[in-house]
């Protein structure tokens, strides 16, 4: 059994929008990334997928409104809904979602990260 | 499309040991719960089941150990593990579990709460 801290994980990794693994719940997986600036249009055609802000603000942009979070804040985002992350300043973030989801979704391009890091 | 806020959901009740749903993820749920004394013993004999601290600090006593853990720490429990969470002053968690879980797992008693809770 070992426990998780998120703060002390948050400081094993620089690299903004390529999310690490830090625990699974059965098919689910926990994941920490940092965030900054604009991250682009995508969706996830097969799963829901939760964002839970640690540290900082972020926003998410949608085809009909944008909301902000702040640190102690979440949403889920049903799957499906196209959707853009941005953040003025870094933040850090917490996702949760099944084991193999992609950060870029339907997108493939240089943003794409590896969706089996961990930290 | 709407965000949670931890801190305002935990203000909508004040019962321990009794989860409240706040949001769903595919056929997951996040639950809010507020802690305080002795817990009994359990487990969950189908699933995996996260303990997320927000607020305080819990331990969750196991056969052969017991785990400490401080807000912004987490700790997965593996599917039939028994645990028995404790916390000497009320802390704030926030659970994740598939859908229809039971607080009391394979025990009935006086403890087991309603598992569709919404706050």
């Amino acid at each position: 059994m070992k426990k998780i801290n998120l703060k002390e994980k948050f400081t094993k990794f620089s690299d903004q929008w390529s999310p690490k693994i830090i625990e699974e719940m059965n098919d689910y997986q926990f994941k920490l990334v940092k965030v900054e600036n604009e991250f682009i249009w995508h969706m996830h055609e097969d799963t829901d997928e939760t964002f839970f802000v640690i540290e900082g603000t972020i926003g998410i942009e949608f085809e009909d409104e944008t909301i902000e979070l702040d640190a102690g804040e979440m949403i889920v985002i049903p799957k499906g809904k196209k959707h853009k992350p941005f953040s003025k300043k870094e933040a850090k973030i917490m996702l949760v979602e099944p084991r193999s989801v992609k950060n870029t979704g339907n997108i493939e391009n240089e943003l794409t990260a590896p969706n089996d890091d961990w930290v």
